[in-house]
């Protein structure tokens, strides 16, 4: 490794706030700084529109990929060895303007201020965008930079279904991005994210960075609870098999859970739909999900085997049906300790604050380490909030973090593994 | 009162059934024997157009009053001191063909079959179908013999907005059942509704024929639990505002305190809905509904004080912000004794195995109670399945339920109070 390189970049920050805000105008939620733009959606496929014209406004060369993820170079080859950053553009349904938007137009940014400045790159800069990051509306999250990987088949990818009972495959096709790019994709030299936290820490600690040594792991459960629908009067409690009492004491034994466990193991019962929801009826049916996360696989492990054994017993003292089904399962991630360490000396160079940590969230740069070095840059969400259109990073934040990805991905450029 | 009465009526069995399954074709759910007609929807205009129908072909006296109530009388001064029958033709979403329908079509039966027999009646009888007793689209539930009775004014009826925005006033007038006899209506002699129990108990015990005592109070409540939307996976536990943990303990809570308190106290959450409703977001807010019934009222004001206790507790422990909005509330209901003994001789000299009881389901007999004397004849539900398009009688069951019934209506002719 040669260190530190020698070019110096400054990034337009305007530029980047400027992107941040066009884009974020698609799919505006009305009466706040939030979006909406669920993957394949027609919010999506101009979001898309709108970067890839950025992304060849730079005269980069842009391919779209058989499962819709776009990825932009400096060189003529791609991605093939480049240093390559990126993140995603789709949004949960009712998200902020920065997860996943911040380093795409970020990396823009990097590459465009790069190229102004005439530096003769040792090797391509890259950025791309990777479809289906958030997996709010088909199953699982980072989708995209999984099948990247290699860790889904296209065929698999193409044939998911969303809880709206659309094709991935089908909706790709509608919104012009089922490519022809090769997925899995080129293999680049090293792959650094900048992301917003999502979380409270580094704000509640006043830090301007978090050096992110890897990613917790993430267990997403659908459950369906079969029981008896029935009147609501006419049904003595001991003669009932009710999907929704199993439901209520299947989410109160998750975060039991959780809160047994401690440290960084989380659990969250996102989304529960019961069925016919009508106020006099002993529902029919619950459909619920359960997202457990920790940095620990044996813990993660732990939890997920606790809150199995604890519902059977719910469900069998109630006399309801469980069925189970894995949404999504991802185990914890180590990023490169090469490439933590060349952001934090970086960091320290520019003498701003920070710490090392955890990612609570799953990032497609978890991906991305399964074929090269990786690692990640955070800076703070004010009150930790995101997914939500609440969400907000101050400006100088948003820059600071943009200049370190900047110096990161320029340095990462003359070193060798 | 002189007992017993002399004129013998023997309804036609096979015409009951027919009119039972040709009113279930109209909002039939496809593959089962249910139904949904929901409150002035177009399949509760097409059951009303039927059913009215069947009535003017009796050259019956047929009023609609402003709320929608449908009243048809062998006299010509409609229901004034006639002894009425009668229930509902609308049903939940997904509900049973007998539910509410018996009682209308077991009440035309027996006049059709009275005024076949040429009996010259001291007294009108008098037949009706009141709106939106189910209160699945619009609360309350029995909206429209409350208003018959004089406790829900006009006014109030036709402004209740439902849960999908629409407004009783229009759908009313949309569906062209908002008619110009008064509301308040006329008051009868008496009224005796036949029912199927929608519960497990004389299914269970083997009995024809419940002997309706009274009705359970009702306590119907709406919660809306806000809290904060997050990242599922970036939020400590610990920082947590999840509208949904609160909305799983109250749910637990409830159950709990329905079991502490034993005897008829049932609760149930039968309707719960989450936004933003995804796998991996802390929800923004929690809306759920809580169905409380006991045939003691103070018990049922104990089980509404407890849990409203604790869920006040329940919820500043999480931080998170709690409205609550009663949907409905009727005392327990205790019917004529007299009205109660008539029906049980009645039941004894035919022969009919039989218990007294009280119902767990509010019925529209529970309204009529205020302003004349008032009870029930329940016959059994199969396996206690109601509101579910699997809700059966048997036939020869719902047969002796009109026979009855038709007995009891004609026996109170001849009684003065």
């Amino acid at each position: 490794m040669r260190l530190p390189y020698g070019a110096v970049v400054s990034i337009d920050g305007a530029r980047l706030l400027d992107r941040l805000a066009e884009l974020a105008q698609i799919g505006a939620i009305e009466g706040t700084q939030g979006c909406s733009r669920l993957a394949f959606s027609d919010a999506d496929r101009e979001g898309r529109d709108l970067v890839v014209t950025w992304m060849r406004d730079l005269g980069l060369t842009v391919t779209v990929d058989t499962v819709g993820n776009v990825v932009a170079s400096t060189g003529g080859d791609g991605a093939t060895g480049a240093v390559m950053t990126g993140s995603h553009i789709d949004t949960v349904g009712t998200g902020g303007r920065y997860d996943g938007n911040l380093g795409v137009l970020a990396g823009l940014e990097v590459i465009e201020a790069t190229l102004a400045a005439g530096i003769e790159l040792q090797r391509p800069l890259a950025v791309a965008f990777f479809s289906n990051e958030e997996g709010s509306r088909y199953p699982p999250d980072m989708m995209g930079s999984l099948a990247y990987v290699g860790g889904m088949s296209v065929e698999s990818v193409l044939k998911v279904e969303g809880a709206d009972g659309t094709i991935v495959g089908e909706e790709l096709e509608r919104i012009g991005y089922r490519g022809s790019a090769p997925c899995p994709g080129a293999i680049p030299h090293a792959y650094v994210e900048l992301h917003i936290e999502q979380g409270p820490v580094l704000d509640r600690a006043g830090l301007q960075i978090g050096v992110v040594e890897g990613v917790q792991g993430i267990s997403w459960t659908e459950l369906v609870l079969t029981g008896q629908s029935n009147h609501a009067g006419t049904t003595p409690m001991a003669l009932r098999r009710d999907p929704m009492a199993v439901a209520a004491e299947v989410a109160v034994a998750a975060r039991d859970i959780a809160l047994e466990l401690g440290g960084s193991q989380v659990a969250t019962v996102g989304s529960l739909t019961l069925h016919p929801n009508l106020v006099n009826v002993v529902p029919a049916n619950a459909t619920m999900t359960i997202d457990l996360r920790n940095t620990d696989e044996k813990t993660l492990q732990l939890a997920e085997n606790q809150l199995r054994i604890r519902t059977a017993e719910l469900a069998e003292v109630e006399g309801v049906d469980v069925t189970s089904r894995a949404l999504a399962r991802f185990e914890p991630v180590e990023f490169d300790g090469r490439v933590v360490n060349q952001i934090e000396q970086l960091a320290t160079k520019s003498g701003l604050s920070m710490r090392r940590m955890p990612s609570g969230a799953g990032h497609d740069a978890q991906m991305l380490s399964r074929i090269c070095p990786t690692a990640m840059i955070f800076v703070p969400s004010v009150d930790g909030v995101s997914h939500n259109p609440a969400e907000h990073t101050e400006e100088q934040d948003l820059i600071a973090g943009a200049q370190l990805l900047a110096d990161t991905l320029l340095a990462l450029t003359e070193v060798t593994w």
